[in-house]
């Protein structure tokens, strides 16, 4: 509603500015009984941490996660999961000078139109650091996704103009070229104009794509809870991401019904799939149980240090050149966000969808009372 | 939540089954004291009623709406208003052949892996007939926007290849052409490609593209609850929608910081404004005063005519010839649904701004208790 | 948010005004395949329906239900339940001279000072009858409890100074008194009671019990989400209810911890119980197994026809004798409110409970594979 | 939802288990621009602060709050608030025997039932050591009611039998005696009857009172949003809290309408008032401008020194006497808990009514386009 939180039954409230003390996050509805520990966040953590290389921001910055409620004996509790992540590397005399002016390209204006005051440090509530805390929390969600036998392989598919050859997608290069790109030849390509970029004051945009394999058929809800309606509000949320397709996306527009439509057949196991998937494995907003598809346009950073023409707060005109650390392209350290805000997407429409049927209701709460060790109702007390 | 309702202070919740008695709709939330009667809203209704034209289903409905609640003497309450639009033209035998298997590219297999159960006449609930709901509500949020100086201009951009020109926009075609492409002549070639579709017994898609103007700077909020995510949900909850972009949407992400950035300057009022709007009117997911630009593409109608694979629900192979009616391409008519829809969300967000500062809080409640005819507070009396 | 909306998972909308064309709701969230027909509805609307006795008011309303969506082959369908309920017999001219004025321990001021208009017309929205709508909704949701082994004791415990005696409860007697107090001599006085209040143009309140049987130890969230915390919300909705009380209620105020706590111990059965039930079956807002015990206190009807003073719209005095048809006291009605509406409490929680445990998901994944190819409605039931 | 977050457009949401290393809330949603810093939150938390006299636990805790975000140059910026309290007195020993055992009058059962898991040390996420963080959230909101005009009178109206007498009401006295019952001979008394409990290794109950003055009439909304119901929930939503009601509450139930209703008149101001306040300042659900009286009932402490009967997680029996820390009266404390909170009710209605009449809404968007240019954070200021 205000606008720091994210989803229903699994839902994420994150806090902190920029240059503060901490930011943080608490995830409220998480399961109870799943294996806990801050390591298992921090390894999604350094996948978006600053500072790793020539083509990010050189704030350094170790996000290093404490959990401070939630998890007991290394099992959540199902209790609210309070995340906290230290300020370390504040330069907040880096934007002193921009106290009193608008940066284009940038929330300060939109913000303070709207609040009439601005923590103006590194942009405060609306910088990019805020992402940190999606992935903290994303990451407990895709924890548990993967136990359910749910996979996610998300990646840089183009900087610029520089386009990775889908054929070209290497596995094993998830997460392992400094652009975020599965492709050597591809990522030494967008290496090289990032950093063309840097050298000319300049930035550039490009596109994150998803693929999440294992979704079973079913999952999501008409209408207005559509799993593709979440999933765009989700990567539209993410900072600089400017549209946001599922499966064929833009192009579907311009093909024919016979071109776009996935044919149905049975496979040898008796599941019910599609031939292709140009639906991008959802259909009327529900899993069709093919694999979800999902890419993210980001526009280039707008903190560049070539002169750009903007006002003061009082609107006097200003020629700005922004110093500060900036990344040139957000795209490789956003991949690892649109991988955990998926996670949140996924795990919050499975967990509704448990209630869809009368008869998963019944049999869920007649095996609470039968309570035999092999049902749902009680495996759990042998935990304890 | 349970997926049927859309928005939080202003909230709109629709029920109905494209072949039951009735479809419908609570908005709840909306001010008390705006003039409103059937015809304001059956004006919206009638952009989007089949059977117009060739290029549509012939299901001919008329799409009549009855207010039922949250209006007296003419104007609104701040109760629900309900409304009611009657089925008449269902053809249900048309459907029994689809009561046993899966249509190619629709929800049909989605909705009963969930459920267990479907109404398989017309789609049911997946039918985009729930779509005349959304118009009729969006009408009486776009009606108030209206009044607060906010315009709406929404259109056929593009239909399979036939991309319209924008120089060859034309406001006063504007909903005039069978395609809804302001533009003589690009509408008359798309409107071929959509007859040639009906005639090869396919289907083609499109895109819609929309722009707001008028909407004040500061509106949205922050992180999940910013305004181009809300729009992304909005128009990736509509039937056949399949990617949604914001101002220069996909381009930004192959464009360059220095030519993305919109340069901020104050013009002769003292308004500040951008020279340019590669941004689309929002920036940091709130809004700068510049038009509000959103592109949403729609694929190409799943049912068609020619045979297609798919399987019975049993899983057995079945070839399947989809008659019943149809619309070969579902862009024109989903023009105003994309504008009422991004009604809902500007009003929505702009009732929930009146609370951002405390100032506001203040000088209302300082306005109610003094009294005087000037003020919010009070010039509601004068209406009694 | 706006009001008209309550529940999670499970989620009723209801619209509508006391003279308008009729009164509806929307339930959302209510899981697919379970038996429905109006039947079922009606005979939960025809324990409130007016014009029954001498008791009640003399509008006489069939409260007949009609079910427009949601419902398909006699079985829920998961997509929204739409009910209608006509008013027929409005005598509106009643009303007029209430146009100008506000009618002491009624909401016309409140309702007139929030919105600046209101429909004075039988009270418009904030008339009791919105409460058939509650039934209506709360009538599927208790059926479906049911089913579970759940049930429900709603009765009259007081009208007035007329307090029942508890060894007096007799069972068979429940919504068999005029009165609903299931005590045939209790209600005899309680009867002759309200008799007296008619003939002095005087109305009186009384007290409704609730208790709930069957529900399992559990149910419930923690700190803001306490099943009391909801059901003393849902009470304290109802039209003229002023105290809402948990088991001992009020009267734990008075006790000594080693009075009000109540002893575990584990019947022959293995099943943790306690020895009393002070605590009225919740313990930190969830479930402990006990029979959840709810009072609520009603005041007397506001609409009396005995001379009141109050103040016309613009302030100026009046004397008011109320006419009209009305309850002298609301009690009797508001049994089957009470209790469908904690019906709608329970089931919602009872919904949300299913994902509190990350072994309950597991299952449900597991069990959803392994059923695959078969009908999709019966694979929990398998777990069994 | 998932039940630690309350409220709407201001909405809190609290973390942390009592023996965890802290606990926390983030309060979002709360207007920008008001005057914060951690003293004006500290004194509120002092008044619940345990380990004051021999009347509470002995557990020491400076319960200091940190701000660590939503705040800058001293005011609130419209983003989320988050604040921190560590914990620093924990005895965890003191619980090592509780750890496989189900306390008496305790949620215990109902979590371990719900979850399969729990955190035994001090009651976990359980413990009233909760209402810290309701307390330091709810401060933030009763500020800035309090620039509004609005003010709380809350107390200790009973503890056990000792019932204050309303002539004995002394202002001066509020949170000024070690019971917080605003009267010092019947002060003097509960404080005997606790000590007494406290030597007999028992505890008692008590009713908590409160008064809110200068609420506007019109705040709260129809049926399900009733500010009476909201009030409801808050309040049972707090730790032992068993029973609310709203001005004269359970006695409304035995009284007629023509001693119940309160007859409105015109003051010499021209504003419409009650000759009485039976209602306690809510008809409908709404205010109508007097005073808004709450009383809540708490049950006694469950944690008592006596030998109790339990049984252990296995449900074999068990002779329990509670030793650790405990209040032998959890009122006193729970006066500010009841305050802090109702003020969260409050302001959050009070925002929801900016956007209730439509002519508000235009004022306020025509005043933002007048006040173009200008300081936005001042341009509402102007209006008056």
């Amino acid at each position: 509603m205000a606008g720091n939180s994210f989803g229903n039954i699994l839902r994420l409230t994150t806090w902190g500015e920029s240059h503060g003390p901490a930011i943080g996050c608490v995830l409220d509805g998480f399961p109870a009984g799943m294996d806990l520990c801050e390591e298992d966040i921090q390894v999604y953590l350094d996948k978006r941490k600053p500072g790793q290389s020539q083509l990010t921001t050189q704030r350094k910055e170790s996000d290093t996660v404490k959990i401070l409620s939630g998890v007991f004996d290394g099992k959540t509790t199902g209790t609210p999961i309070s995340l906290y992540i230290a300020n370390s590397d504040q330069h907040s005399n880096d934007y002193r000078e921009l106290a009193d002016c608008f940066r284009p390209g940038h929330a300060d204006f939109g913000y303070f139109e709207k609040y009439g005051i601005r923590d103006y440090r590194g942009g405060g509530r609306s910088s990019a650091r805020e992402t940190a805390c999606r992935v903290a929390a994303g990451a407990i969600a895709e924890k548990f996704l993967k136990e359910l036998g749910i996979s996610f392989r998300f990646y840089t598919a183009a900087i610029g103009n520089v386009v990775m050859d889908p054929a070209h997608f290497a596995p094993d290069l998830l997460y392992a070229t400094p652009t975020n790109m599965p492709d050597a030849e591809g990522s030494r390509q967008a290496e090289a104009l990032i950093q063309s970029c840097r050298e000319n004051k300049d930035s550039v945009g490009g596109m994150v794509r998803g693929v999440i394999s294992g979704v079973p058929a079913g999952i999501g809800d008409p209408v207005y809870g559509r799993l593709d309606a979440k999933l765009a509000e989700a990567m539209m949320s993410i900072n600089a991401s400017k549209e946001v397709g599922i499966g064929d996306g833009l192009f579907a527009g311009s093909h024919f019904g016979s071109q776009n439509n996935d044919a149905f057949y049975t496979d040898e196991n008796g599941i019910i799939r599609t031939r292709t998937n140009h639906a991008g494995g959802i259909l009327g907003g529900i899993s069709n149980g093919a694999d979800i598809v999902i890419s993210t346009a980001f526009k280039p950073t707008p903190s560049i240090a070539s002169p750009q023409e903007t006002v003061m707060t009082d609107g006097t005109p200003k020629a700005l050149s922004i110093h500060g650390r900036h990344d040139p392209c957000v795209v490789p350290r956003a991949v690892v966000v649109c991988e955990t805000m998926s996670a949140l997407v996924i795990l919050d429409a499975m967990l509704l969808n448990m209630t869809a049927k009368a008869d998963s209701v019944r049999s869920f709460y007649k095996n609470l009372q039968s309570g035999s060790g092999e049902e749902p109702g009680t495996t759990e007390s042998e935990e304890s």
